[in-house]
C-alpha cells in the first residue's frame, strides 16, 4: 500500500492494530521516523513496526518489524489514514438549524445546531456545516466539504472535500478605502471568494472578498490557523502556508509556493511557482520561482544566514 | 462629482454603467490607475474610461476617455460607491434570534438568525445584527451600525456607521494579573470600550476590554484584520492599523496614526499625530508627530534602509 | 490581607469604596504605582490612597494615604478582587441552547441562547457555556470554568476554574499533512487538548488537538489573544504567552516561561524553565532554563542588544 520494503524483525502471524508515536507505541502499534531529532526514541522506542528511511534502519531496537521509505511521513499519512478513515457525515439536519428555503442542500448533509444558512446558497452533497455557523447569501459549496463550527462564509464559491476550521472568515468585506484627512472614503467591495477542491484552511483564520477581481485559492493548497489573505489575492495550487502569515492585497503566489509562519507579504507582488518563504519573513519585493528568501526585508536565504553570522561577528571582535 | 478633469476621447453619446478594474474592464466601464506596477496593463486596457493622475495622461491608450485627478483612487472610491451603494438593511427581526425583553431597539433593524441581544442593550436605528452575533448586557450601537457574524460584543459603546466584521471580538477581559511564581493573580478588568463614529473594525480582529479607564478607538478609525488592541489603549481619530498589528496595553496613539502590517507596540508607550510604522516593525519607544519609523526594534526610517544597506556590504566585503 | 505597611495620611475615621487608576481616582478611591512612567501621574493624583514601593514613598503628594508593599501589582490585584469579585455564576438554561440528552450537566450552570452542547460532553458544576458556544462530543470540563461566546471546544479535556475567552478553538486538527507534489496528504490527526486547571485563554486564539501524543497546557498558564498553539505542543504551569505569539508542532515549554508577544518558536524544541523570551523573537534552537533571548533567530538578550547597538554605529560610522 505504501511502497515500502520490509525489513527487521517480521514474524509470520505478525499483526498490527494501531499507529502511534514512537515513545507511546507499544505492541502491535506501528510509529514512524521522519526527523533525526528523534533517533534515540527511535532506538529506545517498544513499537512493534516502524516506518522509516532505510539509512537510519541499523540504529532500530531489536525486535521491531522496519518498513524502509524513502518518504517515511507521507507512507505513515497512508497507514494512518486506513486505519483512521475520515468520519463519514450522517446525513441529518437538526431542529435547530436555520435553512432558507429558497437554499438548495444536496444529498446526504449534516446541517447542525445552530447553523444559518442563507438565502440562494447552494451546499454539495454529503456536507457538514458545523454547529452555529453561518452560510451567506449563495455562498455555493462542492460536495464533501466541512465547515467548522462557528465559521463564516458570504461572497464565495468553495469546492469540494474542502476543510474550514471552526471561526475561518471568508469573504467579508476586504481593507478597501482612500485615505482622506476629511475622513477615509470607503471602497466597495465587489468581488468573491473562489476556493479550489482539496483546500484546507485553519481555525480563526480570514480570507477577504475581492475589491474587483476575485480573491483565488488554488486546489489542494493548505492554510493553517490564524493566517490573512486579502482582497484580489490569488495563491496557486498545492501552495502551503503556515500560521499567523499575512499576504497584502492584489500579491499573486504561483503553484507550490511554501510560506512558513509569521511571514507578511506586501500587496501587487509577484512569487514565483515553488518559492520558499522563510518564518518571520518581510516580502517586499517579488521572488523568482524556486527561490528560497529569509529575513525582513527578505533576501535569498544563503544571504540571510550570512547576515546573521555576520553580526555575529562583528560584536565578538567589539568585544574582544 | 470627483472634480477630475476630462481628457482623452468623450464622445457626445458617452455612457458608463459599471466600475472594474484595468484588466478586466471593457466597454462601458471605467476603471482607475494608482500605481505604477500598473502602467502596462493601462495601457492595454480596454475599459470606456479611466480615472488617472495627469501625469500618466499620455501613457492612456487610443479610444480612452479620461477623467484626470490628484487623487485617483479617491475618486475612484466616489465613483463606486455611486454605482454601489451600500445595500440598504431590510427591517425584520428573525424569529431564531434570541433578544431579551430589557433590550432596546431602534426602528428599522435587521436582527438575524441565532444574534443573541442580552438585557438592557440597546441598539440604533437601521443596524443589522448578522446571524449568530451576541451583543452583551448593557451594550449601546449607534445608528446604521453593522455587526457581522459570529462577532460578540460586551462591556462596550459603539458609535454610528460603525461597521464590525464576522468574529471580532470586542470588551472582553484583558490580559491583566500579577505574575506570582505561586499563582498568577487576575487583576479585575473594570473598564469598558468606546469605539466612535465610522469606525471599521476586521474579521477576527480582538479589542480588550480596559482595566480601570476605558479602551477608546477614535471615530473614523480603520482596523483591518486579526488586530489585536490591548487593554486601556487609546486611538485617535482617522487612524489606519493594517492586519496583524498588535498594540500592548496603555499605549496612546494620536489621530492619523498609519501602523502597517505586522506591526507589535509595546505598551504604555505615545505615538504622536500622523506618525507612520512601517510592517513588521516592532516599536519600544514614544514616537514623535509626524516621524516615520521601521524595523525592530524601531528607529527612523531612513536610518532603517541604511541598517539593511550596511548589513549588505557587510557580507559583500566578507565574500570578496 | 495584602500584607501591606501604612505609611502617609490616615486619617481614623478613613474609608476606601473603590478602586482606580492614579489619573481618574479622587476620594475616597485606591490607585497604585508599578511603573515610573507614572511617576507624575502619582506625584498628582488625588487618589485617597494608593499602594506604592517603598522607594517611590517620597513622591507621594500630601494627604495619601500610602500602602507600602515591595508587589504593589499583585497586592492591588487582591484589594481589586475584593471589591470586584467575580460574578456568580447564575444557574439557568436558556430555552434556546441546544444541549444533547447524552450530555451530563453539572449544578448550578448558567448556559446561554445559542450554545450547543453535543453527546457525551460533560461539564462540571457552576460552569457558564457563553451564548452561541459549541462543546464537542465528549468533551470535559471542569467546575467553574467559563466559556466565552462563539468560542467551540472539540476533542479536548478542559480543568476547573479556566476562562477561555470568546471566539477561542480548541481541539480542530492541526496543521498534518505529508507534502506531495501530487496532492498534500493529510495524517489523520489523533490526540486530544488537555488544559490543566486555572488556565486563562484569549480572544480567537487557536490551540490544534495532537496528532498522536496530545496537545498539553498545564495548571495556571496564561495565554493572550490571537495566539496559535500547534498540535502536540507541551505546555508547563505557570507559563505566560503574551499576544500573536505562535508555538509550532511539538515544542515543549516547561514550567513559568514567558513568552512575549508576537513571538514565533520552532517545532521540535525544547525551552527550559523559566526561559524569558522577548517580543517578536523567532526561536529556532532549544533555550536553557533562565535564559533570556530576543531576535529573530533568538540570541541571548544581552548579544540582541549589542547586534542593535553594533549596526546603529556602523551606520553612523558610514554617514562621517
Amino acid at each position: 500500500m505504501i511502497g515500502a520494503e520490509i525489513a527487521g524483525s517480521c514474524p509470520p502471524d505478525f499483526e498490527i492494530h494501531d499507529v502511534g508515536p514512537l515513545h507511546e507505541a507499544g505492541n502491535g502499534v506501528i510509529s514512524f521516523l521522519d526527523n533525526r531529532k528523534y533517533l534515540e526514541a527511535f532506538e529506545s522506542s517498544r513499537a512493534s513496526a516502524c516506518i522509516v528511511d532505510p539509512r537510519y534502519a541499523d540504529r532500530a531496537p531489536d525486535g521491531m518489524a522496519l518498513l524502509l521509505s524513502p518518504q517515511p511521513y507521507k507512507a505513515f499519512a497512508l497507514v494512518s489514514a486506513a486505519f483512521y478513515p475520515p468520519a463519514k457525515v450522517e446525513a441529518s439536519i437538526d431542529a435547530r438549524a436555520s435553512i432558507d428555503p429558497a437554499a438548495d442542500l444536496g444529498a446526504g448533509c449534516s446541517i447542525e445546531a445552530g447553523a444559518v444558512i442563507k438565502r440562494d446558497a447552494r451546499i454539495g452533497k454529503r456536507c457538514r456545516i458545523g454547529a452555529n455557523a453561518v452560510i451567506g447569501e449563495a455562498v455555493s459549496i462542492g460536495d464533501d466539504t466541512d465547515i467548522g463550527e462557528n465559521a463564516s462564509l458570504t461572497h464565495c464559491d468553495v469546492g469540494a472535500r474542502v476543510l474550514l476550521h471552526p471561526g475561518v472568515r471568508i469573504g467579508q468585506r476586504g481593507f478597501g478605502f482612500a485615505i482622506d484627512p476629511k475622513g477615509h472614503v470607503r471602497v466597495p467591495q465587489l468581488g468573491r471568494v473562489i476556493i479550489g477542491d482539496d483546500v484546507e484552511i485553519g481555525a480563526n483564520s480570514t480570507v477577504d472578498r475581492g475589491a474587483g477581481p476575485d480573491t483565488v485559492i488554488g486546489d489542494g493548497t493548505m492554510i493553517d490557523n490564524l493566517v490573512q489573505i486579502g482582497h484580489n489575492v490569488r495563491i496557486g495550487k498545492g501552495c502551503v502556508i503556515i500560521a499567523q502569515t499575512g499576504i497584502a492585497g492584489s500579491t499573486v503566489l504561483d503553484d507550490y509556493v511554501v510560506v512558513a509562519a509569521q511571514v507578511g507579504i506586501a500587496g501587487h507582488l509577484h512569487i514565483g511557482q515553488a518559492a520558499q518563504i522563510g518564518a518571520k519573513s518581510g516580502v517586499m519585493r517579488d521572488i523568482e520561482p524556486g527561490a528560497r528568501v529569509a529575513g525582513a526585508p527578505a533576501v535569498p536565504a544563503k544571504q540571510f544566514f550570512r547576515q546573521v553570522a555576520a553580526l555575529e561577528k562583528l560584536i565578538k571582535k567589539k568585544s574582544e
